[in-house]
C-alpha cells in the first residue's frame, strides 16, 4: 500500500486488512466460533468514538436510545411473511434451557423489527404517541453460509445500530426516510468515508420493506461494501403487528414506518479507506489517541526531556485533545514511531535535548509523515491546524477515490471490462425488467446495486431520452449501478 | 412509602418498584419472553450514567474495555469442571443455524470466563504480558427456574459488567482482589447505595473460585440483594485453560486470576434505596435530568416567562448541568411537578410572572420537596449547593438505614425473631462447620451470607474469646451474617 497515492490491490488488500486488525490490535479473529471476533482495547476505543458520532447524529435528530432483549420467540419472528422467508435459513435457534427443551423456540435476533413492533403496538394508541423514534446498538446474528470475513461478513454482528420509527402518515414517514439518509450522510462525512446512495432493486430490498436505500463505498480492492441502509417500510409491519392509532375522526389508521441500520462494517470501511503501508490513518475525531508525545532522550538529559514532554502532554490534554505519552524506556524512538503510526495517531510530537534549548517541538503528521518544527508555546494551535489539514486531506482523497471508481459505460462488454480492470461501480442504462436485470448480472458477473438515489425527486433524474438498455437494447427507463460487492 | 423517614414495607415495596419502573418509564416488563425486559429511553439514560461511573472507576485503575462474542462452544464451557457443574442446568443452548443442526452446541454466555480464558492463553506468554486487566459490559443469560423479578432475577441480564485479570503471583492477584473491592466500594459510594462486604461461605462461592467476596445491600422490604461480587480465582482456571507465562528462570508458571461482576441489580438498588412515594429520587451524578425548569404561565405574560425560562436553562446548561425545560402547553404545572418528581430530577426551577418582577426563581429540591426563593443571578451556585445537600442527605440516610438493619444477636431464636420482624442482616457466632451452617440456615429460615470481609486482615478481626456457636454451642470461630435474600 503506498501513500498518498491509492491503487487498487486485491489479494494484497485482504492481507493488509487482516494484518492491521491483528497488529494494532483492533479485532482478534482467533476466537473459536466461526464468524465472530473480539474487540481488543484499542479497537474498542475506535468503536467507541465511531458510536459516539452515530449517537450524536441520532440524538440531535430526536432519536432516543433503548435496549431490547436478544431473544425473539418463533411466533413473533414469523409474523411478517416476507421477513421470515428471508431469515429462516440464517437464524440461530435456542432450543434448550439447561437440559429442558423450551416450549417456544427462541431466535437470536437477526434484526429487531419483530422484537420491537409488538411493543410498538402497546406503546402507540393515540396520535400524540407519534412520531416514535428509537434506536439501539446491539449484537445481531446471522448463520452465514458464505465465507466469513472479519467485521465484514460475520455470524455475530457485534455492533448493529438499528433505528426504528413510526409515523401517522406516509408523508411523515417518507420525510423520516429522508432524514435517516441525511443522518447517515453526516455520519459518513464525519468519518470521511466516501459513499453512493442507491435505491436497491425490488429483489434486493430489506424483507418486508417497500423501498431500501443503501449506502455503498468502494474498498481498496475495488469491491463495493454496503455500509448502511435506510428502509421505508410502509404499513406492512404495522399490519402484521397491528400497530395503529386513533385519528381525530375516531377511526384507526395503521402507522407508517421506517428503519435504518449501520454496523461495524462502517469501522471496517474506516480502516480500509484511509489506511496505508504504515497501518491505520484515522480522522482526528475518531482517533483514540490524537496526539502521541515521544521523548527523544539522550544520556544526561533524560529527566529534563521527560519533564518537558509531560508538560506538553498536560497542555494538550487541558485543551481537550486525547493524548498519550510513550515514555517506555526499553523501546527505541524508531520502534515507538512504528507503533504509533500503526495505531493511526494523527499527530506525533517529538521532543529532544535540542528542542529544550530552542523551546521547540517536532510535529509529524500521520497521513504524509511530513515534519514541522514549531515553538512549544504554540503547540496546541499548530496541532489543531494539522488535524484539520489531515481531516480535509482524507475527505478530499476519499472523494477523489470514489469519483475515479464510478464510471458510466454503455455496453455489457465495457461494464465487464471496467470491473475486471479496476472494480468500483459502473453505471449503465437499463429497461427496468427483472428478468433482464438477472441476465445482466450474469453477463457482467456482478450485482445490480440499484438506481442512484435522488434526494430531490425529479430534479436530478438522469435524462434517458432515447437511451437503450445495455442488456436487451429495448428503451431504457433507468440508470443503474453495477458492481462486484462483498 | 413515606419520606424522608424510611420504613420496612414488604408487599408494598414490590408494588412500588413495579409501578415506578413502569410509570417513569424505566424498564418495560411486557416483552413476551419471561425474565427479560426493555430499557426505555429514560431508564436507558439512568443506565448510561451508572455505567459511566463504573467505566470511570475501572479505567482509572487500569482496566481496559473489550468486547467478546456471546456464544461459547460446549467444549470450552465444560473445561473447568466445577464451573460447568454449576451452570449446566441454567445455560441456554443454541442448537440450530437455520434448519441445520450445529456440529458443536453453542451456549449463550452465563458469564465469560470460558470465553475469555482460551484467549488469555494466546495473549499471555511472557512476564511482560502481565498484569492483564480487562472488562466488558454485555448481556448474559441464565435459565432461571425460580420466579423472575424485573432487573433483579432475570433470564437475560442485560447489563453485566465483568472484569477479568491475570497476574504473575498470588500476592499480585490478591492485591488486585483488594483493588476490585475498592473500585466497587467507590462505585456504590458514588451511587449512595449502602453495602456490606462479606466473604461468602465455601458452599456459596463462584464456581471455580478460591474465594468470593460479595457486596450486599438491604432493600426496602428488608430483604438482602447481592449487588456485586469479587472473586479470587487462584490458578484453577489457569490450569484448566493452560494459561502460563515464562518466568525469568525459564520455567513456566500458571497465572493467578481474579474476576468481578456487577449487573443491573445495581440500578434496581439505586431506584429502591432512594425512592419515595413520589417516585424516583436520584443522586445528582446519575440523574439524566438534574434540573427541570417549569414556566408558570399566566395569560398575557406567557412569552416573557418562557423567554426567562429558556435563558435560565441556557445558563444552567452552559455551567455543565443536564437540564430540561417543560414548556408543554397542554399540561398544568401541577401535572408537570408530578411527572418530574416521578423521574427524580434533583432540582425543579419554577419561574412565574412575579419572579420576573423580582428577578427571582423558586427552587424545589426533590428529596425533601422544600422550596427556596433565590435571585436568578445566583441560580447556578444555589442549584449546585442543593445538589450537594441532596447527595449528602441520600448518603447519610443510606448509611443510617444500613446501620439500623444490621444487628448482632446471640441465639437462633433472636436471629429468627429479628428477621421476621424487620428483615435486614443479623450477625451471630458460628463454629465454622458446613453441616452446622446448613442446620442454622434451616432453623433461621435464612441464608448465611458469610463472614464480614476484612480489608486489613487481623486488625479488625472480631474477638471471639470464649464465644459459642449459635447453632451447636461448640466454640465459635467466626462471626457470620445471616439474612433473607433475593
Amino acid at each position: 500500500m503506498t501513500n498518498p497515492e491509492r491503487k487498487v490491490w486485491s489479494q494484497e488488500y485482504s492481507e493488509w486488512f487482516h494484518k492491521v486488525i491483528a497488529d494494532v490490535p483492533i479485532y482478534d479473529t482467533r476466537y473459536p466460533v466461526k464468524g465472530t471476533g473480539i474487540w481488543m482495547p484499542f479497537g474498542f476505543r475506535i468503536r467507541k468514538e465511531v458510536l459516539s458520532i452515530i449517537r450524536d447524529e441520532l440524538e440531535r435528530t430526536g432519536h432516543e436510545e433503548v435496549l431490547f432483549p436478544l431473544l425473539i420467540p418463533e411466533y413473533l419472528l414469523s409474523k411478517e411473511s416476507e421477513h421470515i422467508r428471508n431469515f429462516e435459513d440464517e437464524v440461530y435457534w435456542v432450543t434448550h434451557g439447561g437440559k429442558t427443551p423450551l416450549e417456544v423456540k427462541l431466535a437470536l435476533r437477526p434484526t429487531s423489527e419483530t422484537a420491537m413492533y409488538p411493543m410498538f403496538k402497546l406503546w402507540i394508541n393515540a396520535y400524540s404517541d407519534l412520531p416514535l423514534k428509537i434506536f439501539q446498538i446491539v449484537n445481531v446474528f446471522r448463520y452465514e453460509t458464505k465465507a466469513t470475513r472479519p467485521m465484514i461478513r460475520v455470524r455475530e454482528v457485534s455492533t448493529f445500530k438499528e433505528a426504528h420509527t413510526a409515523h401517522a402518515t406516509r408523508e411523515e414517514a417518507e420525510e423520516q426516510e429522508r432524514i435517516g439518509i441525511e443522518v447517515y450522510s453526516r455520519i459518513f462525512e464525519r468519518l470521511k468515508i466516501p459513499f453512493l446512495t442507491t435505491t436497491r432493486p425490488d429483489w434486493d430490498k430489506f424483507p418486508g420493506a417497500e423501498r431500501s436505500v443503501a449506502f455503498d463505498t468502494v474498498m481498496p480492492d475495488g469491491r463495493v461494501l454496503q455500509i448502511g441502509t435506510v428502509h421505508f417500510l410502509g404499513q406492512g409491519f404495522a399490519k402484521a403487528f397491528d400497530i395503529k392509532y386513533m385519528k381525530s375522526d375516531g377511526n384507526y389508521e395503521y402507522v407508517w414506518q421506517t428503519c435504518y441500520g449501520i454496523s461495524e462494517r462502517a469501522i471496517a470501511a474506516l480502516i480500509s479507506v484511509h489506511g496505508d503501508d504504515h497501518g491505520l490513518v484515522l480522522p482526528s475525531e475518531v482517533a483514540p489517541v490524537q496526539v502521541v508525545v515521544i521523548p527523544i532522550v539522550y544520556k544526561g538529559r533524560e529527566e529534563e526531556v521527560l519533564k518537558r514532554c509531560r508538560e506538553v502532554k498536560d497542555t494538550l490534554e487541558r485543551s481537550g485533545l486525547r493524548v498519550a505519552i510513550d515514555d517506555r524506556r526499553d523501546i527505541t524512538p524508531g520502534n515507538k514511531y512504528y507503533a504509533w503510526e500503526m495505531k493511526g495517531a494523527p499527530v506525533r510530537v517529538e521532543i529532544g535535548p535540542r528542542d529544550l534549548d530552542n523551546n521547540t517541538a517536532v510535529l509529524v503528521r500521520r497521513d504524509t509523515l511530513s515534519k514541522t518544527h514549531v515553538n512549544v508555546d504554540g503547540v496546541v494551535d499548530e496541532i489543531r491546524k494539522i488535524m484539520i489539514q489531515i481531516d480535509e486531506g482524507l475527505a478530499e482523497r476519499s472523494r477523489e477515490w470514489m469519483k475515479s471508481m464510478v464510471r458510466e459505460v454503455e455496453t455489457i462488454e465495457q461494464a465487464k471490462g471496467e470491473l475486471d480492470a479496476r472494480g468500483g461501480v459502473v453505471e449503465l442504462n437499463w429497461c427496468g425488467r427483472t428478468s433482464c436485470g438477472e441476465e445482466l448480472e450474469k453477463m457482467i458477473d456482478a450485482r445490480i446495486l440499484g438506481v442512484p438515489f435522488d434526494k430531490d425527486k425529479g430534479k436530478n433524474e438522469p435524462s434517458l431520452n432515447g437511451a437503450k438498455c445495455a442488456g436487451c437494447n429495448e428503451a431504457a427507463t433507468k440508470k443503474i449501478r453495477v458492481a462486484r460487492s462483498y
